[in-house]
């Protein structure tokens, strides 16, 4: 025992039968699933319940999970009291921490492998709730629950703007859904199984997940991303700006490469088709997507031949834009996808696998020291 | 690629220099110095001092960091207003999780590499408010800001209670922030290194330690052990609670036994000792010392020749109760003095080995599935 395993970089934490990536061929998997026939086909409601049942739903097993993600938006008025009392310009994620964790103060009624999966149900509704609310309370707006309705993206959306989304803006939403929900055990969801694997509560799991998909280097990518569309600003800056940033001052170019694929991330081919979905009447949003294309050709050209191609951040920021999110909310909305991914991956851990996760650390420091009195030293 | 680390056991997820466990010898320091040494002629601001810097501190550093921790008391309103918003049967450690989100959610101004250390020793400062507060809350009292004066462990006391502690309860109360301050990598640090990996902020990353020390397994079983206390109630039913509920039912008997440490745990033969200075003035916690005095002789009998010895939580609930802690704030005093040690490693981590922690899982699921439109599920 006195190797180091930097960035626990290929050592297996868990089994899983949830996501399979072959970052070589660029295919990605829900529980056996092609991402693309899922987002074709299927919902975000449909997606839910394969990742956390197994199987695809039959039409009165989809139902039973819509109906209960409509009687769940509901949260303690504490919660949304919380939110709302932080200052505007609090951290969006850091005001998701909040409402997180006043649930995880109130609600004891959690116990694993008995209601686990019910309250996994129970706190994406939840989550819907909170994200929805951090966004109003950002923007100065008052408390809204989302209402009830055939979709989950829709009521999302509803109680995000308080108005009545498009066709297209719902079925972009539900698609992002589906494409953030999971990615097999990065950083957020390294954070929620450790604090899982003490038998802590569901929502306490959740905190941990934010609390790793806060930093730059994992939640923040999308954002970062789109504020190079927003430095650049318009279609015939790209060139100069790629020459001198990427190619000169060897900047990194943002929603570029991936630790795990080494050719098109799958997810960024649909985001970038959903975006183009919903240019047609949004011409601030679609001056940043003749950007942001503009840039992944210059980008592919460069740095192709390394197996860096853009990640799924590089058109999301474009699609969260067009729906009339801010670029502060972008992580907050991965997160609100995320979430089935990391709840997923704790029910499993702990139903299946459970063991305390506790690693080692490899002494390096002086041998036994005489203690000193402060008056000698 | 294909063994799967379960728990992590074994695996060495960073280098250290801050502490030094020998699980067989019962050996633990802290940069070279060991714990008994440091209990008996070291304070908790010392402590602070040497795990931050690598070094026992000279009486003007010394004086300064105290100085600097008086400073730093003081929170914005909303986050104490956020705690006393939540209900007062709310979850002590939950209750934390709150107060560590909104002080995330809010101070922007933290730069690994840059203003850490310095963040640290406001952010340990703050845990002090933050913790008094919380036991504030739950009891129903009026929050209090902790007040500047020679002693961390006594603006603490002093916060909590209301009432001019005396020299033998600061001195217990200083003895046990020095013993739970550090203690390698469990979940909870792994937990912090996680979130601290993706260059989220301190607050996030402390955040991300107390929802794994909220578990049963972790952070919990200072007060399961003194559960048992409560439940036996007499030093004349030990015995035969001991034979029923331990010997018969196969019961764990909390407070015993240790992955690292396979004989007597260092910290448990002080915080006995440091008990016993307290007991004089009060008969209610007498009582359960001298149960658990039986019960570790029992304990010892039956389990020492399987190396299952006491460990740290065994008697640190004894000088908690003592201090006139209820049993809820175990864990939360356990965070208070672990802060240290949490922020150290992340600190550690971050400045010196800095790599995200993406470990992989392995996928056991099914292959390729076509997928079935609803209506031929």
């Amino acid at each position: 025992m006195s190797v180091v395993s930097k960035g626990l970089e290929n050592v297996i934490i868990k089994v899983t039968s949830l996501t399979f990536i072959d970052g070589e061929k660029g295919i990605l998997r829900y529980r056996g699933y092609d991402i693309n026939d899922l987002v074709q086909y299927g919902s975000y409601e449909e997606t839910i319940y394969l990742m956390l049942y197994g199987k695809l739903p039959t039409r009165s097993e989809l139902n039973q999970l819509k109906e209960k993600l409509n009687e769940e938006y509901d949260v303690p008025q504490e919660v949304l009291d919380a939110i709302y009392l932080m200052p505007r310009d609090a951290d969006a994620i850091g005001l998701l921490e909040v409402g997180t964790s006043a649930l995880a103060s109130i609600d004891k009624n959690f116990k694993w492998k008995e209601n686990d999966k019910e309250k996994a149900i129970s706190i994406i509704a939840k989550m819907s709730t909170l994200v929805a609310n951090v966004f109003r309370r950002k923007e100065g707006n008052k408390p809204r629950i989302p209402e009830p309705s055939d979709s989950y993206a829709k009521s999302f959306l509803l109680a995000s703007f308080t108005r009545e989304p498009t066709a297209e803006e719902i079925n972009a939403m539900d698609k992002a859904l589906i494409l953030y929900t999971d990615h097999e055990v990065p950083a957020s969801t390294t954070a929620a199984l450790v604090a899982a694997s003490t038998l802590s509560d569901m929502y306490s799991s959740l905190t941990a997940a934010l609390a790793a998909l806060k930093g730059p280097l994992h939640g923040g990518a999308a954002e970062e991303a789109f504020k190079q569309f927003l430095e650049i600003g318009d279609v015939n800056n790209v060139e100069k700006w790629f020459n001198e940033k990427i190619v000169s001052q060897k900047n990194r170019l943002m929603g570029f490469g991936h630790r795990v694929y080494k050719t098109y991330d799958p997810r960024a081919k649909i985001f970038k088709n959903l975006a183009s979905t919903l240019m047609s009447r949004n011409t601030e949003a679609k001056k940043y997507f003749e950007i942001a294309q503009r840039l992944e050709d210059l980008g592919i050209k460069q740095f192709s031949s390394k197996g860096i191609y853009p990640n799924t951040d590089f058109y999301s920021g474009i699609v969260f834009y067009a729906l009339g999110f801010p670029v502060y909310m972008f992580t907050a909305l991965f997160a609100l996808s995320r979430t089935l991914g990391w709840l997923a991956h704790i029910i499993e851990y702990v139903e299946e696998q459970h063991r305390l996760i506790r690693p080692r650390a490899l002494y390096v420091g002086p041998e036994h020291r005489e203690y000193v009195t402060i008056d000698k030293r």
